[in-house]
């Protein structure tokens, strides 16, 4: 199938196009610093504004220090609705590595744009507007649109979910959502079809109210830190890094022989991983045992527990009143923080019963069934759009937006197309994006959108 | 048995005593300092002209930041010799809490001086110099005597061994060595017959060059602290606080019930202990699982493994390159720093093989055997000057001049009679000396000196 006019409608836009993502990344929106909040409201408004001159109803709403747009557009009210995410901060930029002096100040080439923000997220944001633009001016939208920036994701988007729930009721229920916030492997594109969760936790155990002298009472007076040593040394298995806290598993999906699909998917990109260049790359020379098809699977489709540092520090021969440890979990589909904070503290009182587990919510897995239809026109949607069938893949990583909007909206599976190459620098210096991805983009998402107009979860 | 005319001899020299201390307690010699070192070389040269003015031959040795004042009073060559060890240097003072503007600048009442330095450790070192001075002008003084004051006791000593190796050849070789820089216990004379030492360990694993983004490559990539945890937390039992480490108690002298006179001893220290209110005034309420007897032993005669941290700090999320961690060992005689860094590093190794330890020379242990004749002459002195027996205790903690003088003179034993009260606030603002302790000091000791005065091991 092709899309009638589709190459001169993107071949068209892309002046347009160009002129508005500079003038976006002209917006320092660095969601991380207070002092940027008044950038924040400037994209949220530059953003309403674009949206408004294509015929969208726009509103910000304004919600503590990170306002939300959301943009409305109904073409017929028994059609499904898509909601589209992607957000409008960035990384701060830092100022050394740049080619030019000031980031948000972009270089635009023939072939590219340099600056923050440019492929995360402002790029894909536009090329999504731009490809609905599209469909909705040739009279080939079968959906109703809902556009949805939020203004915090870099900074976790820790006010996402308050939002949601403040709003939720007036935004339409969608039967789908899309998001380009993620990154080609290579120069693959990919579905991401997993997101790792995360929570943290810090474990304790007092002792006393002073520090003791280990040279009065030390073998008699209880080393807090001993004793949490201990106790937090039985979590992990240092051969194969399994976690031995009785029941950290239960309830996960792992992925296994009997999966057919997706451990075929798994196995092939096992088989395309070298993991000796990979931990070059990465820095680190030391892993738990595990062969390609393993470390694939570790890191992206089990859940992790990591010790990431003790308090207080050394203060000489002193015995410390109380120790504390910082750890993480990385989650998968089916674990819940608060179930595990309970069953790690169990497990660390049988060494001591004065140990305990504080947690924080923390970020859900987020994992969209590939059996999917939605998935099924994604990937047709990228083999058109990019030229190249993608790949499925699961990432390690969090992206803070999706389990609230998953809570919110539970039938809406969420479809990331990514739309940014490995070597767009996403978080680095120099990050870029490439005039011919945001044309592929263009292509594959109206592709994708055109093709979704039967498909319903919305239960309406 | 009494010595003739010693009470006068006490009272007439209590005058001078005050002054002489009065104007010790004046020079701020703090050893912490680097900005006190003149006082060091003032204090040094004071009490050689002390000594001096009394007829002892004294010299001041300058080496490195810490000088060292040797006094010889030599009677009869073919007598015994008596060295006498005291420290010149003071904790550092503070400001607040003291009674006075200036800790230096001593209050005298009819009762006590209070200043620092004034029971730790002038006041008695002054009393020692009083006692001989009174043994020497009677013509009892049945020993010759070699006086050695050091300057960096308060911070662990650690040039004195290198002093002794480079004079100890100008120094005469002692049948014993007297010490009065220990306290009672409660208002009962104390003789310590046995100091713990200690050694700082470092214990590292390296596992990469750079911080790896536990989303990323978390489950496969080692967590260095991780596994640290694990192999540390092997090393001591939670419920007990035995130390795990294979061969960790071998060689030690641990008393037991075939040691019927120290075990009686011990027995009778447990015995005065209420665990309850000890625990509340040290500030801790979790202890190792112990009777009374059980943690008199593990306090002061057994050997100890403390971890005190662990490095680095958490980043976030972030798995480090590497962590250490540091741990302490008190020690008892028989164990040997070096041999015990050995143990632990293989024990550590059966965890993960790149764990390495680091380990300092450290302090050794002290052990003076409660049998030695000059033991009962320090009771019977102790009860002639203070009018109570004394007990012999062990203490955890460590004196950093003892094992170099242990290894310089191995046959000559070390007598430590007290002469400061459990309330003279050692290291504390408002630290006093009473001159009743100094009365009665100086009667104990010059009824110990006048006893010893047939006692050889110097092989002469």
């Amino acid at each position: 199938m092709t899309l009638e006019g589709l190459d001169a409608f993107v071949r068209s836009a892309m002046d347009d196009y160009k002129t508005q993502l500079v003038d976006l990344v002209r917006i320092p929106s660095i969601s991380q610093s207070a002092t940027h909040a008044s950038e924040l409201d400037r994209v949220a408004d530059a953003m309403a504004s674009l949206l408004r001159s294509y015929g969208v109803s726009a509103d910000v709403y304004r919600r503590g220090s990170f306002p939300a747009v959301v943009g409305t557009l109904e073409v017929d009210p028994s059609a499904p609705w898509v909601m589209v995410y992607n957000h409008l901060d960035v990384q701060p930029a830092g100022e050394k590595e740049w080619v030019q002096t000031n980031p948000f100040e972009p270089i635009v080439t023939d072939e590219q744009i340099i600056g923050r923000g440019t492929t995360d997220d402002k790029g894909p944001a536009l090329t999504i507007v731009h490809a609905i633009r599209y469909l909705h001016e040739t009279g080939q939208l079968p959906v109703n649109v809902q556009f949805l920036y939020e203004t915090e994701e870099e900074s976790g988007s820790r006010s996402f979910d308050a939002f949601l729930k403040e709003y939720g009721s007036a935004l339409q229920t969608p039967d789908s959502i899309l998001v380009s916030d993620t990154i080609f492997e290579g120069d693959t594109p990919t579905i991401t079809y997993k997101l790792r969760g995360l929570t943290m936790m810090v474990v304790r155990l007092e002792t006393g109210t002073a520090g003791v002298h280990s040279g009065i009472a030390g073998g008699f007076a209880r080393n807090p830190l001993t004793t949490l040593t201990t106790a937090l040394g039985r979590c992990v298995d240092p051969d194969t890094g399994k976690v031995l806290v009785p029941g950290f598993y239960d309830g996960t999906e792992h992925p296994n022989d009997t999966d057919d699909t997706e451990m075929a998917i798994i196995r092939s990109v096992a088989s395309n991983v070298d993991l000796t260049r990979f931990r070059e790359e990465m820095g680190f020379h030391d892993s738990y045992r595990a062969n390609s098809l393993e470390a694939i699977l570790r890191m992206q489709h089990m859940p992790t527990l990591e010790v990431h540092g003790f308090r207080p520090e050394a203060a000489g021969t002193k015995i410390h009143p109380y120790a504390e440890a910082e750890i993480s979990m990385r989650l998968v589909a089916g674990q819940d923080p608060y179930v595990l904070r309970d069953r790690l503290e169990a497990y660390l009182r049988e060494v001591h019963s004065g140990i305990t587990v504080r947690c924080e919510e923390g970020i859900r897995a987020v994992h969209t069934p590939l059996d999917s239809p939605f998935m099924a026109h994604a990937a047709e949607a990228c083999l058109y759009g990019f030229g190249k069938s993608p790949l499925y893949v699961a990432a390690g990583g969090t992206i803070g937006a999706f389990p609230p909007l998953q809570a919110q909206f539970p039938n809406a599976p969420l479809v990331l197309i990514a739309q940014s190459l490995a070597s767009d620098h996403y978080h680095g210096p120099n990050e870029e994006f490439r005039w011919q991805q945001a044309e592929d983009g263009m292509k594959a998402i109206a592709h994708y959108v055109h093709n979704i107009g039967n498909l319903r979860t919305a239960g309406k």
